[in-house]
């Protein structure tokens, strides 16, 4: 079918990011449903939306305690009345005078796994902040790896006797949920991570040393695992629109996808099964999804509808992305309606870097939400 | 050697985009001294710097005609007295108004390969624009095929004969000299596209038509062939900075790239061989670059000096990228300085995208320079 007049696009003349709000709502209940099931406290992490409206539905649903992984985005939402706050991000020392004025409005919970870190922060702390020790618990990008028991040890002991450092516990992140194949491989990497982050605590325990709090937690794992013995909370974000990426991965389904991108079509050859939109890197990410057929893709074609967008067109994939442009190959078993002047809607591969390229949400029917300047 | 002290890092506590001032205009320089010996007008792309300050340093060489690729860039670089502008993207149609709007201030050229689109320009246009009819010359993105001599020769017509619209000629852009793997696939990418657009004009002639200009244009071919013969114009744009993917091709050298990210250490692992950096894709894009050792790298890392960088070291990439993290694998023959609290330099792979991701230049020892935002 060729796209329908569609009211809420009139305005749309240049790439821009649509968000549908009912569908980031139900995200946001049902994550927050399936965790309190599961007797696991959540701490979304707020890096994917960015935006004090969108932080608001979260509240709406009983949450209070919140993660980022910069200053910047700390200091907007503690302007916007949030009062415990993770900084899931190694600690910056040259961002130590901001922590501190951080540190001086809200709970503060930061992160390090290193010893000279810890002893610089306490020398610069001017008030109490939460510590946690990062741990690599099998993903291998920062932390302590959950194999060195003595070093996460040491460290507690370190932490411990630190003037303004709570040690708040042991915190992972298993991003390497995202490259799992199936949906059996992102359980067994839940598993594991439990598995070793309990055993350390357990360790340290044996040693009389006191663990608060394990922290886990990533989108995958958090919608799909149904146990969480053993662990105090979790920090998800990227559930809150999801993407193509989690879509593959089985942990939701394309009609949970919340954001998309519209982009002015400028070019239809339909001899080539090619379509060109104004939509490119500066719009969307270059992030990468692997497809059968393509090698990788930026995106999937969906065409707008009266509320939003149809399902993703897997027979429409984004096969380059150039500054500004993106080359649509449409299978020559899909119909090829696309014409310059329609807008095509664009999933996302990864939509906290596709929200990430833009300052606003359109909502189709509502008012523009801001995010984070 | 660890790094120095250095003076111009003191206030970076973030991700911060540098500029080399020296180097850019040595670059803007030396492209426009060699287009001119070759005895071929240049129209620099600006998208790759988007600052009315370094457009100023192509002004100082004697340029006077830009290429944008947006509406937005093209209203920016108007604003601050550019009056001859190609917008070199497919004309959205989305954005007639806004076209009227420039076309009323400045020489507007356009582009298009299609003739509903020129007969909806023709109608909507209050003032004349030069129309670029865009050639496919082998990088398979936009544009009619070079082959399709009829097709060039009919819109050619149609645009001869439309109200408002002056035929420029043809513009091609030959993108693929990007995926090239040796400096003589360039020059011969360069040699076909110049033989197949030439060829065209040849063709349009011999039917009767004018064809006033030809114009192609990308960093690789214009920073490395001698010979443009029958191209009246080049284009290039991202000679301003270069990046690792041009010095990889051979179009630069390492001390030509005039901008990198300085990025704070927050995680060193020595005996991982690993540092972690704050810098992540919003920082520096996910574009990636084809590494013999680690399949694909987000960059390289170099040390800062009092007046810039050391040379980018390639036992240095950064090998997995998030949001906001970078994880840079140390080779074992590569000494391991790094320490959290330190800046590390980030060369980009691609400077168009990593500088669109930022707002202004800091340059070492003077005034930041301002981004269109």
């Amino acid at each position: 079918m060729p796209p329908a007049k569609v009211t809420w696009l009139a305005p749309v003349s240049r790439p821009t990011l649509v968000l549908r709000q009912d569908r980031a709502r139900r995200n946001i209940r049902r994550m927050s449903r399936r965790l309190a099931d599961a007797g696991v406290a959540l701490r979304p992490h707020f890096k994917t939306h960015q935006s004090a409206t969108i932080g608001q539905w979260f509240r709406d649903e009983g949450v209070t305690r919140i993660t980022t992984s910069s200053v910047d985005m700390a200091r907007y939402f503690a302007d916007e009345g949030w009062r415990d706050i993770t900084l899931a991000f190694p600690t910056n020392l040259r961002q130590l005078d901001e922590l501190n004025r951080l540190a001086a409005r809200v709970t503060l919970g930061l992160v390090a796994d290193d010893d000279t870190v810890v002893h610089a922060l306490s020398d610069a702390l001017t008030s109490t902040v939460r510590l946690w020790i990062k741990v690599d618990a099998g993903y291998g990008r920062a932390g302590l790896p959950w194999q060195q028991t003595k070093a996460v040890t040491r460290l507690a002991g370190i932490v411990a006797g630190l003037p303004e450092l709570t040690f708040a516990g042991l915190l992972a992140h298993a991003g390497h949920s995202y490259h799992a194949r199936t949906t059996a491989e992102i359980l067994r990497i839940h598993d594991e991570t439990v598995e070793r982050m309990t055993g350390l605590r357990h360790a340290l325990q044996t040693q009389g040393q006191s663990c608060p709090t394990l922290s886990i937690g990533d989108t995958p794992c958090c919608s799909l695992a149904t146990s969480f013995d053993g662990i105090d909370e979790v920090r998800p974000g990227n559930y809150v629109f999801y993407d193509l990426t989690q879509a593959r991965l089985g942990a939701c389904r394309d009609e949970d996808i919340a954001v998309a991108v519209a982009c002015p079509v400028v070019g239809a050859y339909p001899d080539q099964r090619k379509v060109v939109l104004y939509g490119g890197a500066v719009h969307l990410s270059k992030e990468v999804l692997e497809d059968d057929t393509h090698g990788g893709v930026y995106g999937y074609l969906a065409h707008p509808t009266e509320h939003g967008w149809d399902p993703p067109d897997r027979r429409c994939p984004i096969v380059s992305l150039s500054q500004e442009h993106a080359v649509v190959a449409v299978a020559p078993d899909a119909p090829f309606h696309w014409r310059p002047g329609d807008i095509a809607m664009v999933l996302p591969v990864h939509s906290c870097l596709t929200a990430d390229l833009h300052s606003s949400y359109l909502t189709p029917g509502q008012d523009a939400i801001s995010r984070v300047s």
